[in-house]
């Protein structure tokens, strides 16, 4: 009689929020391929899920995350086997962008190489105060290169590039204060914290939250005139839902918008 | 016998400075249709006067902007209408991007929403201690999509959707360190702060100012290689002026520069 | 019998690191024609040697470097001229940027315009606690356009065009709070931070680090997917190397890695 491999990934719904905890927390919860596989299903469910609202992005353990599994990496040295591994990593990352639901990551203990590429990735985050954030990958000989593009459009570039370069941590204060994470809390708050974040958003319709999510992104990518362009079209739209209409006629009339749960 | 309504935008000039108060401070000063229209002239009148070195953006009353007029905008409930106001406000707030003179903020209380945009798209800007600022559209259903181009080019991606998805308040000195204002001051010193940065432009030769900022954003929006191409030649021409020749000449010199006024 | 004028730059080589001293020390190092020269001479020739792991761009004397040759400048007042002079001082800055080493500025007194630029270009910068930071060149009638390239990917916008129009100092606490430079010391400490940021970089093998410093700026100009496209590239030809081959199979030992020197 075999016994089964506990999930990658666990998952778990209240009132809108999804949480998804990484469960390898005795391996530091490395993103190993089936870990990435399970994470881009449970994106891909969530995303394609109105009742989600919100998206906690948790780890079981002393560790947020401590990049790939080097070990299954080792195993396979070939160029080919990589590509894929980190095409594989790149589209769960994106996905995490791409999706409707916010997504708040929650992060105890150390969040290294792809581990702090998956908080820069995330919309918001939320730190315990003895976090940790490295892109720790030249200390063994690999530039933490798709790290870089999640930290380098969340800190400034001399930043990154020293933590790119010398591998070496930065605490959670100071990731506040550069812009990886939105709060810095005591480890036993940040359930409390998370969820105050996951309530704020919650309280706003679905509908602006997505179109916005949505045009955020896009519009970073674009010049100013083009983005002001987008932006327009995407208020009005948002405008002319009927979330919009009641909210701003409550707004008006000072009372709370009667929303659709 | 009727009243004559007061003017959205009181417009006073004293010593090449050019001050534009919005004029409606009991309401807040919503950016109406009607404002949007009176800030359209005076920008458009003051980007061909020469005698305007430096433009000092105020609000009359207890708030510098409240955003969008609410009630207006719930009144013609039309996609057309809010494409056409959206553009119109757009339009407006590129309008202080492109004009030769450099437009300082000068804020108290709150800023939210199209309001906050505002502070965003001036130049530079001085808060009093107690002003707060806010993207807050989407507490009642509509994400501030206009207002996130001008924030998420002032602060960093995370700090700017944390505001755009909580709709929450920061402070002065949180919107000073993450880079939406330039200085925080207590509200009494607010006119004497704001004069010393408009000093200490108007100091300067109006040619190398103008160059300068028309330069600054468009080698934002484009790779360091052609950017360094476009500021070059700006340099160089910038270089060519009399006031440039005559200064540079004068530091040689050890001397202040003979500027015509 | 004419005696020989010093060198422009001083070159020194230890132990992987290639230390370039502005010597002109009694002007503040100004970027004179012939220092450009220099510093692209030495440059070019660091480039192309593997032996060199690591640059220190320093400077002899009080002030790290105050910009231009306003003398040399104002003595040729030709639009040629200057299109000339700003080509060949932006191919120098833009060498540091793309050669495979990583360049730290070590900065003590004052940096200013094309010297404020030189340190924003370099990868990494540790100033000495009395170091002061400005684009000045405004004040004589020269908006700072070439260095504005540099500072506006530094530090965020409203603070890079409060230096610009303003053309006052920043300190280097604020400096390192805004992303202009990484580390601040007491001056006499300068050598040693320096050391320990060089000794950090060189314990990390080459082809990682080199490969990883032209990604960083390659995908900093690109959307965010096309910037994983290429990052993805990077990371498994970097992989493929040896010396990634050799780090991470110690990593899995819990060893120290046996990198040739």
């Amino acid at each position: 009689m075999t016994t089964a491999e506990p999930p990658y990934v666990l998952s778990s719904r209240a009132a809108g929020v999804a949480t998804l905890t990484l469960n390898r927390g005795d391996k530091f919860n490395p993103l190993s391929e089936e870990m990435l596989v399970a994470l881009q299903s449970e994106l891909d469910a969530i995303k394609a899920d109105d009742s989600v609202r919100v998206v906690v992005l948790a780890a079981a353990g002393k560790a947020f995350c401590a990049g790939h599994d080097l070990k299954q990496m080792r195993a396979q040295p070939s160029h080919a086997y990589y590509r894929k591994l980190f095409n594989q990593c790149s589209k769960m990352m994106l996905t995490i962008q791409h999706m409707p639901q916010p997504v708040i990551a929650r992060v105890q203990g150390i969040a290294t190489a792809a581990g702090c590429q998956l908080v820069a990735m995330c919309d918001l985050a939320v730190a315990a105060r003895d976090a940790k954030f490295a892109v720790s990958g030249v200390n063994y000989g690999l530039f933490c290169a798709t790290p870089s593009v999640g930290l380098s459009r969340n800190v400034s570039r001399k930043q990154a590039m020293e933590m790119l370069l010398t591998g070496e941590f930065i605490d959670a204060d100071t990731a506040r204060e550069r812009g990886l994470v939105n709060r810095v809390v005591p480890v036993e708050e940040l359930d409390a914290e998370v969820g105050r974040l996951a309530s704020s958003i919650l309280a706003k319709p679905a509908v602006a939250v997505a179109m916005g999510k949505q045009l955020f992104y896009k519009q970073l990518e674009m010049g100013v005139e083009a983005a002001y362009q987008l932006a327009g079209q995407t208020m009005a739209c948002n405008m002319m839902d009927e979330a919009a209409l009641e909210g701003v006629q409550a707004f008006i009339e000072k009372r709370v918008p009667s929303w659709k749960a």
